[in-house]
């Protein structure tokens, strides 16, 4: 399956890390139905930027997964190939 | 040790995913000169882009070890935590 990179540039204004990992939970919790498996996340909360590793079909299913989940749809999203 | 992700904007015009795996062997060459640990990283050639998971004391140690091993600087390093 594709790997996709996505990244979320700007948080909502005081979003922790806890809240992404709140969201993250709620990423699994659905992404089956989309065909979807988020892999990992990093995040760097003051700077309001996550990065998410993601397999997805394409970039449109990783995208509707975040959409449906928490509505945080990522700014941006790369096909990538692992080093 | 802190752990970061760099971020590469804009590889030079052509540059291949084999060219990105061959820059990153000299990073893990000389990484140990500078305390440095370069993880993994994701690249999509075709937009230029690279990312860069690393642990270093701090980021200019990260960057340093680019600098030296082949010259392409990061555009971009945050402290991350990993999800």
């Amino acid at each position: 399956m594709p790997l996709y990179m996505d990244v979320h540039n700007s948080l909502p204004d005081g979003a922790t890390a806890a809240a992404v990992a709140t969201a993250h939970a709620e990423d699994l919790k659905i992404q089956g139905e989309h065909g979807v498996r988020y892999l990992n996340y990093w995040v760097d909360a003051p700077a309001g930027k996550v990065f998410c590793l993601v397999e997805a079909p394409n970039a449109e299913a990783a995208h509707a997964v975040h959409r449906a989940a928490h509505g945080l749809v990522a700014d941006e999203i790369y096909p990538v190939e692992q080093g």
